[in-house]
């Protein structure tokens, strides 16, 4: 019921969705009688898919403390297929800080993971591009830093398909000098963890869109900046390059030289072919669609899903932090555990979530 | 003495400012034996300036610690003078971290400031932003956010003429709730304060393109990593639009076409117009110029170091923070007063520096 065109857009995305995956069954989770004629009209979602009953739903702008108390919602219901093993992974168009606050409590953590965070690709002049934190948690101490490059690293092993990922922590310079105790500490223990063979060291933000490393980990505060100022900066070439193109009929005989060239900016820098926000550090798969996106991008975010439950994700994650032997001392931070003040994705979502079982 | 064509730069782009400023006068700190020659073939250079032989270079990878104990560099000297009320302001394309440092110590705070902080000017959608801190703190308290604001107001007022800018303080979200109890406590005290009509509350990452406010206020770490990933943003989507319109013979036609476009997009991005990072809150102008740039450049920096002077930069944030009443009280902060952690812009700067009189 979440997303800004739900749920004729999540039914349409389920559409596309089971047709690329149709071993997956799906348990749609919403008002029962608004659904049941939208999912008649589609051949590949009647035949895979489940409706549950969810009287409620959560709102685009319900804090996340009243998103608690709601017990039949169709996020929470979604939430607690998860929960229970019913469903092996979740995806939503909701509301972003609803749903992960409820997954927190509902789902809970993995063992050994002091806070989720959110994960997504995006682009980059050598290839796709993991990025966390992007705002689950606006205050990050060492040791979420250290767990986030874990996760990090697992994701673009599962997600990218990639066998040893190249990991950056991001910070205002690269030479070892530069950042606050956090960053600087976070970076000596990854140097010798596991992983610190692939560990690039610092990285700056101009490193995330030119792919000098694989995987980008920082705090939910400066991930959340960092992606918004990205897309803005490229939303505004593009307002800019439309104009261009606009301008007269000269521009618009040159627009039709060179669209194949354009075209393939356009669909390269889609944001549906990069939508599908992962909580990792969830003891459960949940991936956030954005609110805005359509069937198209909401059908990746199942990917997303897919990918992770398929390849294992969480498993190897709990493998590797085993392997990291991080202990749980450090785990004691004094903010963001507030759900309220987690950070939202670019538009306002909605509240409809669908779970590929 | 400092850039990656120092001093050559230098005295070309002091040729254009000089131009520009006929009133002006200069100091011109460096070797020189070096520049005697260079300042001779240079008309206007020659009329308006005056060379101070400094033995010493502070190298662009020297650490701020070991730059401050050369007293006879370059920078220092002129660091010096502007301490000494022999020139009003001075104009370095040096190393960054070395100069912060310096004048900090050498030149001083404004009564009142805590921590000064490194402004600049950017491209938006709605013309041109001032962001501050660039990297200077990596680490802010609230009274650090309100005097970057205050200090932010002036500059928008001063060196782009706006009579009451807009103030937005980056955020994760735009809502009250959002962030941590920093940017909220700031939020409060600015809503409560003299520029509380202009403060327009939280703004997030794509508003600083959008333009949403004339000024943009955040740490050190989110401003540095935001500046870094708008400019990679824009370089990714560049690179790209190159290879577009090269990749063919119609390809070729259509830029001809749309050149004239295109170049005004390649001319309102020019680094060049937004050259000149200014290191506000100290007692004297200090400005930044990009180590990498050239002459017009570094011309465009000397012109904001011109604004500041002309236009009473210091004694306007001095009336302000009257206004502002804050107490000393909250003025402490357990980090990144450590010169060798603030961030530096995005290529090794330099060591020359000059000095308008």
């Amino acid at each position: 019921m979440g997303g800004d065109r739900a749920p004729d857009m999540v039914i349409h995305g389920l559409e596309i969705a089971a047709e690329r995956h149709p071993a997956a069954r799906f348990l749609l989770v919403g008002d029962a009688a608004v659904l049941e004629p939208l999912v008649s009209k589609h051949k590949r979602v009647r035949a895979s898919c489940t409706i549950r009953h969810a009287p409620d739903v959560i709102a685009s702008d319900m804090k996340p403390t009243a998103a608690l108390r709601s017990r039949q919602s169709s996020m929470r219901l979604a939430i607690d297929a998860v929960a229970s093993g019913e469903a092996a992974g979740l995806v939503s168009a909701g509301n972003t800080g609803a749903l992960l606050a409820l997954a927190k409590i509902v789902i809970k953590s993995l063992p050994g993971i002091d806070r989720p965070a959110m994960a997504a690709i995006g682009p980059s002049a050598r290839g796709d591009v993991v990025m966390l934190d992007l705002g689950a948690n606006v205050q990050c101490d060492v040791r979420n830093l250290v767990e986030f490059a874990v996760m990090g690293d697992v994701f673009a092993r599962t997600v990218l398909g990639l066998t040893a990922p190249t990991i950056g922590l991001l910070n205002v310079g690269s030479e070892e000098l530069k950042g606050d105790d956090t960053v600087r500490e976070a970076a000596e223990i990854l140097r010798a963890s596991h992983i610190g063979p692939q560990f690039h060291g610092f990285v700056e933000g101009h490193d995330i869109t030119a792919g000098t490393t694989d995987v980008v980990v920082t705090d939910g505060f400066t991930g959340n900046v960092a992606l918004k100022t990205g897309e803005g900066a490229m939303k505004l070439m593009g307002d800019f390059l439309r104009q261009v193109f606009t301008s007269g009929i000269l521009a618009k005989i040159a627009y039709l030289l060179v669209r194949p060239g354009l075209d393939r900016l356009r669909e390269w820098l889609d944001p549906r072919r990069y939508n599908g926000a992962v909580m990792v550090g969830l003891n459960g798969v949940v991936v956030k669609s954005h609110g805005g996106t359509d069937a198209l991008g909401f059908a990746h975010a199942v990917d997303v899903a897919m990918d992770m439950v398929v390849h294992r994700f969480n498993e190897r994650i709990r493998e590797d932090l085993g392997r990291l032997g991080l202990d749980k001392r450090r785990g004691a931070d004094k903010s963001a555990s507030v759900p309220n003040k987690g950070a939202t994705p670019p538009t306002p979502p909605g509240t409809a979530q669908m779970a590929p079982v």
